[in-house]
């Protein structure tokens, strides 16, 4: 457990900047040599800040032998370009989530990481760090309370900015359902479907909020996922899980309550930043320890790729108002555990 | 207020004789001074108990003049027989839910009411009465929270006997989430759907369980009820608003908490009549007030047509696994308030 | 069943009249006859409205034929003079609480139903007829979490009026912890201490305000009452009982919770009357039910006078600030049961 | 923040290795480089586990140029020989609570440190480390719900060992309460009383359990501290502080609520090392934070002195069963912040 593990880090927006703050001042085993952005200035700064090498450009930072493995914090569009280029390099890399925007880049991913012959990519599917759903799935798993039967799930944002359009409710909040809710059943989803609740006032033009994706996996569990990012009370997440002989619900955050003002009144998290900074911290920490002793064991390449082709299905699921299949090829044996 | 309402009761199996017992012991201003039943036996023993006299011939006691109004307590099936039987003598009837099991027989009891042209028939849908409803409906016509988009509501039951089987959950459980909603929302049904979640081991070849019914209302709120009859943990009511300014929870009843073997444990009810035993209090005793100031002020012979058409349009919906239309005519100038 | 309790009530304030509208409107097989108050006006106006005759002197009313029995619901000070007239008169009376403000008087009215030999006397101490409190009673009695050690208890007001002096918080608000407590516990209290915590800048200058009561039972069960009554937040009573295998937690009532401006809000009362009028119901139906059929089965004269004796150490001891031994004499073998 | 804080831990017990543990695998900076244990075969296998050198005798590895600062985590009556140690070798030394069993020895440490003119010493009170606690003081300091005027605590553990006797309630388990709540409130005790409440069958005959510990602070702030080390339930803590207002709850931690076998039921930890794990981290991590920038930022000798000498007046309440008053001399200069 010397020396610590030599990260490269690509992307400095908010998510970069948190990855880098906690890889230097709260994680163990991991430091930031490197550090890439498109945009120099904000790059050079998170440079300086952390101690790290600037590179303009991601693909030198990726071959330098100054970084031992990568961090991919860029906007979507270019995780695939980096991650790529890692897997070429033979280094691990950690891609924030979605591994690539459209499941034929993540297919791309997957067969140059099977090509290569070394697993080495790891999503940034963060929820299944955190200490609920772990307990949640340490109890499905046990069947603690029998087989699951149906889920109920929310995603629900304080609000979001003008540029979130109906298909982001899909593509940047619920995947982290799809992800969370496959891995914690075990199972492979079915069928995808999206319907339409009353609109609220505080959605725009290009919005439409609240919507409700309905899932099935290949056993027959149902689950509904409400996504509502204009809640306008507070980041709140919910997942009921429906067993035989009774139902599992995720814990809320512990803040005091209070008894004022004619109310008991227990604080709700306003943003994901304050509701997941554990398991963040964790999955980082988890990836450096994995990284360091020459594996992988958070979500896989493959976790991305379900998710993708999963996410996909409900987006035209959504766009024809119908249910879709989910067609997933069989696992690559690569890719078993 | 000097004289008791004169009620006369006819069915006496559980439901019967609680409501006799209620009057007599705990409710004010009415009196049960007749009872029938087709079963001989129990019917006396109910008269003998309560001090009515007993009448083999339910027909018999709504004309007899000791009656002044009269509770149908009886199997659905005999419902609109003496339901239309007191609109033709003139004398207010209360009947349990459903006012028929067809809604073809609600809308002739709709039709002998209207042509009687007194208001004369209530229909047992006593969750209108349960306190966290009212306050509920309260909070949602003062649009506290602003407007309803969408509902997620659950009704559980510890399990149910053999001959429970898939039509019941929409026609004897669910139909009391139909008429509530209805109700609390102040808007009539657009859509039905039924959907089959997983099915649990505790139900039998002729029982789906758990299901979960989509209703969407005219102004497009969505609503999703789960119906889990076999939930095998108790008997559990959830009823979710979600508005645009926040998300309104219908309270589980008030029982102590202990902190015992490693948890704190609350508990839940075992069945109906703990769960809701104020409501049907309430409901009776705003009946008998109701009918002796001579108004009907509870669910109307409208309402249990609404809600038979919907129950109807439901189990067209889950027979044929579609979407269908709640094709409800307007409400008569008769039924208006 | 079929005739009406005759009911004379003394005293038109708020309490007085709550109970009028409610035996009148809500409560099963009692009939307001007769109504008194030293203030005319008042007096005349509530005779009016519930139909009964007006007495201007409660000791006529007492003794008028029409009335068969009586509610007291003066001020403190007549309390005595009307139980003593109505025991005289041989006529059951439920009288509000404290039986009288002195530990002597009531005595007195003790020894004048004892010498009477019958049962006439209830006091109202209405937390006895609270589910929660029932509940709990009913958990302790069967010792299901074992043995009962230590209580921590707390009566709040959200404010009271500045004629509410120090010795109130024990005469007027723990006096009903005094009593549900002992009867909850079934057993006397051996000693009363009161101590003042920090006074909260809302009390004036003649009111402690918290103070906290520590009672000890005869088998060593220690109990703690905090008074805080200018909690300024809602009004909110607290009883949780640690035994030796688990610790019962008095409910809160309940109300709708609602996720609202990034919290879980769920309302507490405001007043006593909101928090406590089931119980009030449940105890005015029960006190007729009761004196319908013979019996006093509700709070006795005995424990009116176990109350007295206790508070009047707990008086001592807060203005000693010492530790005070309660000598309360053998219960006479006339109010065993 | 190149190089690691190299630790050297004196003491292998339970607490010892979890320590030991999180250094070397969990958090960042520290490196755990040299162990030692008066039992010299636990105390090697604990070395060779983390690579760090076996010390028979921990005054040589407080000695050794390989450690830069000192951890203990001996039996309490060791702690002043090697925290004296290490003050003498200018070491920045950890000791577990207490700081020393007497606050005699507290003394000659608060001396020892003062007279080297360095801040070297921190006391393990992990409470303060508590996200629970530390939003408590947040509300508190900034009086967001006013002054505080009294609180009510408890410490409950399922069962401890037959080796736990009447004074280890104060010495070992409330000794937490007493720091926790001195730092939170931000002033000194006043006086200090313990009382027994009826004894549970749990307890042997060394004993007394449950106890209340009352302390008052010197703005008159009145605190009861319930200790329950036999509740056979669960480890729980609690906190509830009364202000003016409103009432601050500690929180519980956040496990999922399961519905089942007719109950809502939520987790309880069953052991101090579940509950606090997160505060222990976080203490080290921050111990180590503060120590490589050459500050002592955590409980100071000063906190370990206060703690002593409340402890020891509580001891004497106890033993005499009175009030004591709390003898604190002024806090010197050197530990002024």
């Amino acid at each position: 457990m010397e020396t610590s593990l030599h990260i490269g880090v690509i992307g400095t927006g908010t998510i970069g900047l948190t990855h880098i703050e906690r890889i230097q001042t709260r994680l163990r085993g991991g430091k930031v040599v490197a550090v890439s952005d498109v945009a120099a200035a904000p790059g050079r700064r998170a440079a300086e800040t952390c101690g790290g090498e600037f590179f303009a450009d991601g693909l030198k930072l990726i071959a330098s032998p100054l970084v031992e493995a990568v961090l991919v914090a860029t906007s979507d569009a270019f995780h695939e370009l980096y991650v790529l280029a890692a897997i070429q390099a033979g280094k691990p890399v950690f891609c924030e989530k979605p591994l690539a925007p459209k499941k034929d880049a993540v297919r791309r991913i997957l067969d140059a990481e099977m090509a290569g012959g070394r697993h080495l990519v790891q999503v940034g599917f963060m929820r299944r760090y955190d200490a609920g759903y772990r307990e949640m799935k340490r109890l499905i798993d046990a069947r603690t309370y029998g087989a699951p039967l149906m889920l109920h799930c929310a995603h629900r944002n304080y609000s979001v900015g003008a540029d979130y359009h109906t298909p982001m409710a899909v593509e940047n909040s619920m995947i982290h359902e799809i992800d969370v809710l496959r891995w914690m059943l075990d199972e492979e989803y079915a069928t995808a479907e999206v319907v339409f609740p009353k609109k609220t006032k505080y959605a725009g033009p290009d919005l439409q909020d609240p919507q409700i994706m309905i899932l099935t996996t290949r056993s027959g569990v149902r689950i509904d996922v409400e996504a509502f990012v204009h809640c306008h009370y507070g980041y709140d997440i919910k997942c009921e899980v429906c067993c035989e002989d009774g139902i599992i619900h995720l814990p809320d955050p512990a803040f005091p309550m209070v008894r004022t003002q004619a109310a008991r009144v227990t604080p709700i998290c306003r943003d994901w930043s304050d509701r997941f900074v554990d398991a963040y911290n964790v999955q980082i920490q988890e990836w450096i320890n994995g990284t360091r002793a020459g594996r992988v064991d958070g979500p896989s390449a493959w976790d991305g790729y379900a998710g993708a082709v999963t996410a996909e299905a409900a987006g035209r699921a959504r766009d024809t108002q119908t249910r879709v299949r989910v067609e997933l090829e069989p696992r690559p044996d690569f890719y078993r555990n």
